[in-house]
């Protein structure tokens, strides 16, 4: 299995939806997923896939509102328990539409920044207990994410090298300040023996990717956790790609 | 001379002062320097160097406040008139203490996120008329800071590759978005022949830097300057130390 114990944000369509249904297949499935999404009421197909698994939880989050995650972790850790949790995946994020120098405003770069780079890194602040207890059920300083780790869904639109088509200011500053924090938590978590990476999924037909997108989200995904599962030292803080090509900054 | 006119961000004191200082000295100083600060009653030794030098005019602007921006745009028009402006130095800026992961706040990163990377965005969003007319008084497509550009201080900090100190998340995240900002400039601007990149000063002996900083505000700003009036397309979008080295992102 990829870790005991999972938390993912996001999980009401797209990819963190597809990540709830991949791990709840087959025979090593986790013994918890934690699907967190801000409308549970509204998330039809997560419920449909919490009503057949029994490892599934769903949860009420707003990433966007820091008030909120104490409750969180305090629900977190009743599910846990001493044994921790062993992956955090920063998977909910938001996609402005905004083109060029001409289209941008402030509030769509301060919103954006605010769910796309915030909540992760302060949501990784509030679950560090949690992961801390996990990643100290193993001795030694190996890294895996069956032991603990933190991925955060970056793009490749947050490549900086990449970038030859301009534009997409709020999202583009989101994703690279993403991977900056991706890149401090290596650093930071290195005592703790936590893995830290930024995944970039592919360009995926989901609601944000859009009709044209060349991967599907099974084929993402199923690659994405394929990869998850072989993270190591090596990997501890780096950008990769679903099929584990490693990206530039 | 680096360029007819150029407007400095953040001039009161630091690097932004010692811009105006350094402009102002030799021969080939400019026939404008505009230099805005939030507190302009306050700004006492920028005050100084406007007073001895016509060319310098102290403008207030809190870039924080982009319902001032419209005042300022009238304001530069009237100033620079059908010549436009040549050189928009994005300096102004800020640097919470905040380190480790343990440490870091909400408010931390959205502050120093508007002020370090919303603000030159949005500013230069709003000046793109008057670089547009500085850019159109000359033919071909040649890049200069003397014709027309956006530079952005940015920071070695905000170099994701660099990092291996980790923390710093507040400054670290709007530093490496700042440089994504000017990578989608870079080409978002070209078609206008509006030079674009990031600078890094060094670390020097100002407020921000601390005394233990190896260099002297003279000396960075000396070197940044020479390098400035040495831009051209092979810099476009480019994130350069103040001696001309190129950083990784």
């Amino acid at each position: 299995m990829v870790a005991h114990s999972v938390l993912i944000t996001g999980c009401n369509r797209g990819l963190g939806l597809e990540m709830v249904k991949q791990l709840t297949r087959g025979n090593n499935t986790p013994e918890l997923v934690i699907a967190t999404c801000r409308k549970p009421k509204e998330a039809q197909k997560l419920n449909e896939v919490a009503a057949s698994n029994k490892c599934v939880k769903v949860i009420q989050l707003d990433v966007g509102d820091e008030s909120s995650y104490s409750g969180l972790v305090s629900h977190v850790g009743e599910l846990v328990g001493a044994h921790g949790l062993n992956l955090l995946i920063n998977n909910a994020g938001v996609s402005p539409k905004s083109t060029r120098i001409n289209m941008v405003k402030w509030r769509q770069m301060t919103d954006t920044f605010a769910v796309n780079v915030v909540a992760p890194l302060m949501l990784t602040k509030a679950l560090l207990p949690h992961l801390k207890a996990a990643a100290a059920q193993e001795e030694g300083n190996n890294l895996s994410v069956k032991r603990a780790a933190v991925i955060n869904i970056s793009s490749v639109l947050g490549s900086i090298e990449r970038n030859d088509q301009g534009g997409l200011y709020p999202y583009r500053c989101s994703k690279v300040a993403l991977n900056a924090v991706t890149k401090s938590l290596s650093v930071d978590l290195r005592e703790h023996n936590i893995l830290v990476a930024s995944f970039h999924p592919g360009w995926v037909q989901t609601d944000m990717g859009g009709k044209n997108a060349p991967l599907r989200p099974t084929e993402s995904i199923s690659q994405l956790l394929t990869q998850l599962a072989q993270l190591s030292e090596l990997h501890h803080g780096q950008f990769l790609q679903y099929d584990g090509e490693q990206l530039p900054w």
